[in-house]
């Protein structure tokens, strides 16, 4: 059961683990037979079949806390203010590269979907409207489906065989990483360019999906790449940007990049720096914050730039971002206080129906999980969606009696004529046959009367449905245009309906209001962002007179949907058995402390070990710690040994490979001092121990870790409270917490001892560690 | 002279301090000779003259971390799932009070200026009007410079005899406070009382000053009030809400009190929030934010709602803030490419002006703080002010011969027709002659050619003058409005300028559209606050599309006026020499670590301590210490004692005051036990030691403090850097941070400690500490 987890789950092709030992589970300090309170937890975690109350041990952690060894202060003492003023300054740089390109990239990806589905449309509708008078119109349908599902194959072969990775919108996995759990090969090039490839196939496949999430995830990719100044993947370094070679700094950056990304995505800039606020930087730092903002800015007017080059009308800069709401006249945006219980009322429908479309997800993904594991299975099952997309959309507007007239300016980009009499189109196609962003905007802004209710109910009650299998398939595809689309409709139909239950309704009762109302309610229903949301919510329709409205939607959507069921994201997040840390610890806690929630024993080393005693450690793969103590045994004294530092697993690797051994050192007086630059170099792919070579005599050599280890490690005191201990953590953004007792060392917090506890429906909850 | 500092000081009336012993400077355990690398810095820190590179002595700090002592653990522990629900629900609650509250009084200073005003320049037009004809205009210069400097002696007379912390917006004290920083009295209801007053009187008054900055602290003081259940000074205690009667939770509800007095004020909520996150919260917890939005909403909807009401059109939700930006229509909002340089150049200026207009303000400061420190200079001055407005204001529409004919729909509020033809109107007296709200609204929206060029420019040229002499006057007001008003009056003149020098200007370039530009730039090289700011503007404009040239000016703006001096608040924050903790410890600082910043010896107490010691360590006005390490001796063993927890000054005035002694509790075995709640009774107004009186039998009793202590104080090591110290002091709002060596107490670091490092031309500067 457990190697079907591994195969669909996001951390690693089923290939690939095992074969090069890189994919063996590293630990994280917390495997220890552990004293605690649950019988089951002792000894070593077995496999058991997956379920959410998991904890999985194969999620490493990454390190937000500065490694402060000597070599590191050494090299800040040696930097000037100047220095410090050029680093400033190519961070902005960096920045601004990094809001040029996710720019670019959504540029890129609007333009070839504008276009390949252009292509598309204008043959299906040729098809339909050459058979509609002879018959046959089954030929079409199967033109559509056949089309469809071939784009949509070819973005599920590159996302199951390629890189698994970047299947669905990469926003949980964004969040997770900002939260500080690695997730292998989560900002890759490989990743970014199959998500760019497999979210143009998708959308222009016809599914329910959009191109906006995944522009989060190919933000943060870019961040990650251009930052480090070199590409692994490509085998080039510049040599340049080489101080943001880790953790601390490249989290930085990847902030700005998933800002960047929502920024294109919505046009919301401000969103976007709220986005990646909250779900990242649990240290508000305004310089960063201001860098976020700049990456944001850039990534927004280069896409309005190249955007309004494209569409033959350069310098007009009125296409912000990928999805476009349309201006909200002025007049129309005007709402009364009356109106605002009606708003209140459809932010709970939005947030029933919010949970509904998340607990359906939800055990569609366990199904998935069980059964469609296998790369080839994901393939067909993706375009087993797709034909069944276009089948359903077809019978709806074949069966669809809709008929409006076609306006002489008309807006509608594909109008489908149909059965209908000359003159007019089929209303129903303009919701389904069309991209799902033309569609949102045609229910915000098109005239009263031009859908009927009837249209509405059955657009909305077939794409939630479709909406909901689509998501969670192996295609890059987002979730909040879906998302708007169904509530636009259901919006739209409330309207509609209170217009014509209402003496005065019809004269405030405008549709494309209610659209965009239960668009917000729908979107907050389901993926519960909060701030950002209303921000990105507010931006993107370019007029702030609605923002009472949506943050009341919003905040209601969100109390009534997480009475059912947590948001999307989260779910996924879940299921996956991350260890996510939120953003306090579980009230009821106060009764645990550092000494019921630590592992311990501790493995811990000498400050001058024997290199043979560290290969072993590092060798032994039923225990996998990450990071070590370091302690010093007074000389000449029965006292217990004491904690003078902390050094890493990738440190000691980097040592091993440069063999810094006292005896060597002191036979060839003339080599080179290790720098920090070769620990640079060695980031972040540090090769596994097992390709290191020691031969026997050097296993009897000592290493000196004095210089490398962080000799100020954080620590806390076993009575500690788990509140307070969860604190320190998340708020300096540490991997590991050494628990000390008169300055021994007793036990070690890591992320996974602290994610375990979660509040459930009956009081604190402990998660079992699980090898899944 | 250090004396006259205090006088006009934020911290203190002179005749307190001293009379009641409370006033006496509380130092921060930073007081004992220093062993640091200046030897001025030797011994007693002297009374030296006062300068901005000082680090005042006399502010205390807040305790932004929980104390957790047993009795805190024993209560968390005790406390149900369901105790949590019902606290965080009551938080709500408060917060919803907080907007609701802040909204009102929001809307009564906005209902009473506006009637205040409107009979005052009702009386003003009717003289004018009068003796226009027949002569002997003096008379209505001197009834209009009366009627202003009346108002302004009732405004300055309260703040400066009653309550010198209401002076000014009031913005730089909620900042040091959310800091960390205890400014005496500034969430006081008195302070909100004479606050309230005070900028109706100055607004009333004619001054160049606006109401919103002003919202800020008082929403802040009525979060204060609000939370705590209770007012001391009302001496009414409602025995709720009692859980909150401490420093963190207070703070979190004051940031939502200032987010909601933003969002009252210009009618932007997310701005708010931004606000409060930028000032405050260094660490970002998504429901504290959540709430604070909520908070916000309420605010503005309040207002919105009560203002509607007042302008007799109930349920009109158009009147979000204090102040209303109009609508900007979409036609004449757009922009295009090639004006973006233009606004970046416009930025430019901003900064070049906002930094003049600091620098000017700065001397004006040093000049007050040395030579108008008495009440009744103050009065006088500001007296002084608002007659010599007055009289500019008057002579200038004297001088004005830029008549506009007036419209048959006409916007105008008071137009004055003075020499000008029949039908027509004076254009200066729109600028001048009006509430500056109203002012900044005319020259966003009146149409091209209703100024002309020479009145902007004369205009701008007093008001900016005018403006930066009244910023620091003893009455309460806010800088926001005047720095609009500068901002709209250059850049409506750049507008013009701009379509009269171009062939295709009058097209594109809307004076409107560059007033809105050159509002922002002045307003950002005044205040040089950033994203917030960018939101606030946003919100005001009510239209996303201006959000793009916005940022970029006031990036602009910041960058270029910081390259000359820093920020209005940040002048003043310096002046009054507060130890201000920013984002990041100076760059170039690793070379420091903990030794060389701790102070050092540190007065530790035993955990079972003798009476007598404590009062003594207490009652020693020459140290002053707030927080003491307990230590403990390993008994039969001379190893030197072992830390073993921390307990604050204000905990040990309560354990004295209830007589907590060991032998009195052997004694007298039914004594009740103290509780937290005891704690909180007495919080935040703890006696002074002089008022407690222990007789010499008790001085021989013992102290347990076992009980009372935080036994899990953060520590660091001696080699700890300064940044990596920095950041774990900032990241959790720490007070006193023990370094210790091997368990032993080797030092304490204070704010100030930390506050004292500031990157100054030269590199890294030390602060002197002084007790000015």
């Amino acid at each position: 059961m457990a190697n079907i987890t591994k195969k669909v789950s996001w951390s690693s092709r089923a290939d690939e683990s095992g074969a090069t030992g890189e994919g063996t589970p590293l630990l994280n300090g917390s495997e220890q037979p552990r004293h605690s309170r649950q019988d089951s937890l002792r000894g070593r975690p077995k496999e058991i079949p997956h379920n959410e109350k998991l904890l999985s041990l194969k999620f490493e952690s990454l390190d937000y806390d500065n490694i402060e060894n000597q070599l590191f202060l050494e090299e800040e003492r040696r930097m000037s203010y100047m220095g410090f003023r050029c680093l400033e300054i190519s961070r902005w740089v960096v920045c601004g590269l990094i809001g040029f390109l996710t720019g670019l990239i959504a540029c890129f990806i609007d333009i070839v979907v504008e276009e390949l589905a252009g292509i598309k449309y204008q043959v299906v509708k040729e098809n339909i409207e050459r058979f509609t008078e002879v018959g046959g119109l089954s030929i079409s349908l199967i033109l559509w489906a056949v089309l469809n599902s071939a784009f949509v194959m070819v973005g599920a072969i590159i996302v199951a065989f390629f890189e698994p990775i970047a299947a669905g919108s990469g926003i949980p996995q964004i969040k997770c990483y900002l939260n500080g759990v690695k997730i292998p090969r989560v900002v890759r090039l490989k990743t970014l360019v199959v998500k760019v490839c497999g979210v143009i196939c998708s959308v222009v496949g016809g599914l329910a999906v959009g191109k906006e999430g995944p522009m989060i995830h190919s933000g943060a990719v870019v961040a990650a790449g251009v930052s480090q100044g070199r590409s692994t993947s490509l085998k080039r370094d510049f040599k340049i940007f080489e101080y943001f070679r880790r953790d601390t700094e490249k989290r930085d950056f990847v902030s700005a990049g998933a800002a960047a990304g929502v920024s294109a995505a919505f046009g919301a800039p401000v969103g976007g720096v709220l986005f990646s606020l909250e779900e990242g930087a649990s240290f508000w730092n305004q310089m960063l914050t201001w860098r976020i903002f700049f990456a944001s800015m850039i990534s927004t007017f280069t896409l309005n730039f190249f955007l309004s080059i494209y569409h033959n009308n350069p310098g007009d800069l009125s296409n912000p971002g990928l999805i476009n709401f349309g201006r909200f006249e002025s007049d129309s945006v005007a709402y009364n206080l009356y109106e605002i219980p009606l708003f209140i009322a459809m932010g709970a429908i939005g947030g029933l129906l919010g949970a509904l479309f998340n607990v359906l997800n939800y055990w569609l993904t366990i199904f998935r999980i069980r059964y469609v594991h296998r790369p080839c299975l994901q393939v067909m099952e993706a375009m087993l969606v797709a034909a069944v997309t276009a089948t359903v959309s077809f019978t709806m507007i074949y069966f669809s009696n809709d008929c409006q007239p076609l306006g002489p300016e008309h807006t509608e980009e594909y109008p489908l004529q149909l059965f209908c009499a000359d003159g007019e189109y089929n209303s129903m196609a303009t919701a389904f046959f069309n991209t799902p962003e033309r569609s949102v905007r045609s229910l915000f802004h098109n005239q009263p009367g031009t859908y009927n209710p009837l249209t509405l109910g059955l657009f909305t009650l077939t794409y939630f449905f479709l909406a909901c299998w689509t998501y969670g398939l192996a295609v890059s595809a987002g979730v909040f245009i879906p998302s708007l689309l169904i509530g636009a409709a259901w919006g739209r139909l409330c309207g509609i309906l209170l217009a014509s239950i209402t003496s005065t309704g019809s004269i405030w009762a405008d549709p494309g209001k209610y659209a965009l109302i239960g668009a917000a309610a729908q979107l907050g229903g389901i993926v519960r962002m909060t701030l950002s949301l209303t921000v990105i919510m507010v931006e993107a329709t370019g007029n702030v007179t609605y923002g009472l409205p949506i943050m009341l939607v919003l905040m209601t959507a969100k109390i009534v949907g997480d009475y059912f069921v947590e948001g999307l994201y989260d779910i996924h997040i879940k299921l996956q058995s991350v260890p996510f840390l939120h953003w306090e610890a579980p009230a009821t806690s106060h009764w645990l402390t550092a000494r019921e929630v630590m592992s311990s024993p501790v493995t811990c080393l000498n400050r001058i070990e024997k290199v043979g005693t560290i290969v072993d450690i590092l060798s032994n793969t039923s225990t996998n710690h990450n990071g070590f103590p370091v302690v010093m045994q007074v000389t000449g004294s029965d006292e217990p040994a004491k904690l003078c530092g902390l050094i890493l697993r990738s440190q000691l690797i980097v040592l091993l490979k440069h063999k810094v051994f006292v005896e060597l050192a002191r036979s060839r007086l003339t080599q080179r001092k290790l720098q920090l630059k070769d620990f640079r170099d060695a980031y972040p792919r540090f090769p596994p121990i097992q390709s290191i070579h020691v031969s026997q005599d050097e296993r009897e050599c000592m290493m000196d870790l004095t210089e490398f280890m962080n000799a100020t490690p954080y620590t806390v005191l076993q009575e500690t409270s788990l509140p307070r201990v969860f604190k320190l953590f998340r708020a300096l953004g540490l991997r590991h917490l050494v628990v000390v007792d008169d300055n021994r060392v007793v036990g070690l917090v890591t992320r996974k001892d602290l994610a375990r506890y979660h509040l459930g429906k009956h009081g604190l909850e402990e998660l079992q560690l699980a090898q899944t």
